[in-house]
């Protein structure tokens, strides 16, 4: 097969010990690790061996309510992120940051921030947080309804990208002569009155390298589509199948025509949780070795926690409630994902024990058992059906989960010419092959400074 | 001279260049290097290696207005402290935050990510903000009043210490074969509902190696010192000769004694700003070369600020408008520098270009311009007599400004056996001598998680 101009990307999600949901308990976990920077360097050494475009930490502001039975996800991702910096030099480092719990002053700048300590490898995880936990902990009874928390999260992004583009590229005149650092005309502020913002100046740092951090999202609702669709240039998104996989690609990508965007201005990665071994046996011995540790109480509370309705009283060994659950009408929260679990367990007609079994290791996103091959069909099956620009791997369990990936499915991907063999750019936008954005305030393009 | 138990405690202030305003037009300066992180790793390798307490970095929420003249301070706090924890290993992270324009659980938890990223190194500069440029970024059209910002300062502090709290020390089970991660019965939703915030849950993180990463103040104002007396354990204060240090701290300490605190609990370290060399003459050089730089325009306007009134259309050379000054009756931002300069210009009949000559240094904290014997001479006297128990030191010019103290100002304090040849403790705290405190909810004392 040979190399073809479009690449598959890949993202790496780290979560806790992994992303099956009783990871931490295998013998070669290390739970206490999760407060632990080096642990995380370790584990972004091993991805930047194996090109990876990209990191990914999800965040909430909220303790779960699930802590009793499960590690924490880990760290705060602005620290955590600005630290890996320094110890890696080409990966991407996206962050989670909610537009409905945080100010658009402080985002704009961490990830500014994040941006120059990176040298133009920061993103944004755009979220509207989705528990009322978190609602709890910001002075509100509830979280706001859904179609409100995307209002919001527009104006939100606007703010922010007009502080990203406050100072022009050209601002830093930097002149000892004359004594001019920056050039005030060439730095504007914002002036930004809206619904939920009153902004007025620039930001206090200059434009980053990227000129704008990447916008990331993943939102599965409607209104987080259309949202998306106009604003996202990377998009995680849990699919189940290849078929489903296509119908949101084609959805997605469709929907941007209408705010003026070509459809590879957005990167679509669906989740892909890989169980690998060297033969489909290794790896089901794999599988099973996980599983052999699920909590099913903790399975009950994840569920409730999805479907915001107390499911521990139902029996483990009888049917999913899918007529039950589909009367709920309102989900607050994780929309997308509700619904994704209710149609699965109605075609597969699973118990309540097999939907927490199947969403064990990925929460509902795709997973797979196999060979380095098997796997690697798999993800170019998707790639080139039109179901995806790349995955969002999640290794179900770490170390191991990770370095199998690299080490294994990587080389078969870059033997088909399909993922890169060495990084060919610095910044991820370069590796998501994403233009720089031109400044609202000024055309050159040009990186303002060099790092 | 022998050794004593009492040592004396040195930080180490960077910002932009250096603390004299016109360090950036220095031949030896790079402007540029603001917005790098490897140039404050190289800094603080610098600083480790004198022995250095800590580091501190200042911080705001707004453009200066003076951004023609002057670099940047810096990158942001959080995503740079984390950034240098991970190319240093003893060196304390003080970062600050404001009470004005922040919330309580992101505070704590930024905080407390950076106390785990750093094992047990990071430290919270409280400040209350002190610009309407600020407000102007949060919705404000001014800055609430002094007494105001206090009142919501302390209320959010005792929201973030009860974060802190949140997790006993033994919260964390981590049992692999029972599966219990966390003891959901030593974790406490901390419920809190007071005038200015509502926080009900717990922190998602456990309790920071540090029990509390160590709290910072500099507020100079009645109130400033009395939140302090009661909250700080270290205080950074502007004053103008050892006279007047005396006076401050002799009646910060006698303050504390009415919130049931020790005087030793509390470290108070005046600014203090060197200009060195081998000889007078060549310090005198030192000095001269950077006040060949200053720009008056920008001078005028750095007082404009500080004072909240236009001072540019006084003439340079006539005498500082001190009765003028002294009419203004409110100072919403600096208001403890604001009468140090109004102060000082009466006591020395200064004429604008002359206060503005006195303060480019270093803004109003002691400047001192010597041979390292003086310097070190000048530091123990203040710190035997009564007017300090260390010093927060602000390179003028850098590189060579702190390496220069590193080299020969810090070997002489060594050599009288006042300062620590090897770090004793890895963690902030013990740096300071300060205890680990004692939860609220336990006592226990001991550290719930190992680097």
């Amino acid at each position: 097969m040979k190399a073809t101009d479009r690449q598959l990307h890949l993202n790496v999600f780290l979560m806790g010990n992994g992303h099956h949901e009783a990871a931490w308990r295998l013998p070669g976990s290390s739970p206490q690790d999760v407060t632990n920077a080096s642990y995380y360097v370790k584990l972004l050494q091993t991805a930047e061996r194996g090109k990876l475009d990209s990191l990914f930490l999800a965040d909430s502001y909220a303790l779960p309510p699930t802590i009793r039975y499960k590690v924490l996800q880990s760290l705060e991702p602005f620290t955590l992120l600005s630290a890996l910096a320094m110890l890696t030099s080409r990966i991407g480092l996206i962050g989670t940051a909610s537009t409905t719990y945080s100010h658009p002053y402080h985002v704009a700048r961490q990830f500014a921030s994040l941006d120059f300590i990176s040298g133009g490898r920061a993103a944004w995880n755009i979220v509207t947080s989705t528990n009322d936990a978190t609602a709890h902990n910001f002075a509100d009874e509830k979280l706001p309804e859904h179609g409100e928390r995307y209002k919001r999260a527009a104006e939100f992004l606007e703010v922010v990208q007009q502080l990203w583009d406050s100072w022009e590229d050209d601002a830093l005149v930097q002149d000892k002569a004359s004594g001019i650092y920056a050039d005030p005309g060439s730095i504007h502020d914002i002036r930004h009155q809206g619904s939920y913002f009153s902004v007025r100046g620039a930001l206090n740092l200059p434009r980053p390298p990227q000129g704008q951090p990447v916008r990331v999202q993943a939102g599965a609702s409607e209104t987080g589509k259309e949202f998306a669709a106009h604003a996202a240039e990377v998009v995680f998104t849990a699919q189940n199948s290849f078929a489903d996989g296509c119908l949101f690609y084609t959805d997605l990508k469709s929907r941007m025509k209408k705010y003026g965007r070509q459809p590879d201005e957005l990167k679509i990665l669906p989740g892909f949780c890989p169980i690998i071994g060297d033969t489909e046996a290794e790896a089901r011995d794999r599988e099973a070795a996980l599983h052999d540790h699920i909590q099913f109480d903790y399975g009950l509370l994840r569920l409730s926690n999805l479907f915001s309705t107390d499911m521990t009283g139902f029996e483990l060994d009888e049917p999913v409630p899918v007529d039950f659950l589909a009367q709920q009408s309102e989900v607050n929260g994780h929309r997308g994902r509700y619904q994704l679990y209710v149609e699965l367990a109605r075609r597969e007609k699973l118990t309540m024990r097999q939907l927490i079994v199947k969403t064990a290791s990925s929460r509902g996103h795709y997973s797979m058992v196999g060979t380095p091959v098997q796997i690697a069909d798999e993800m170019e099956k998707w790639w080139r059906g039109g179901a995806a620009d790349g995955f969002n791997v999640m290794p179900p369990y770490l170390p191991e989960g990770l370095e199998l990936f690299v080490d294994k499915v990587v080389p078969e991907l870059q033997n088909r010419g399909i993922f890169r063999s060495e990084y060919t750019g610095t910044t991820l936008r370069e590796h998501y092959g994403l233009q720089r954005p031109a400044s609202i305030y000024g055309q050159t393009g040009q990186l303002a400074v060099k790092r």
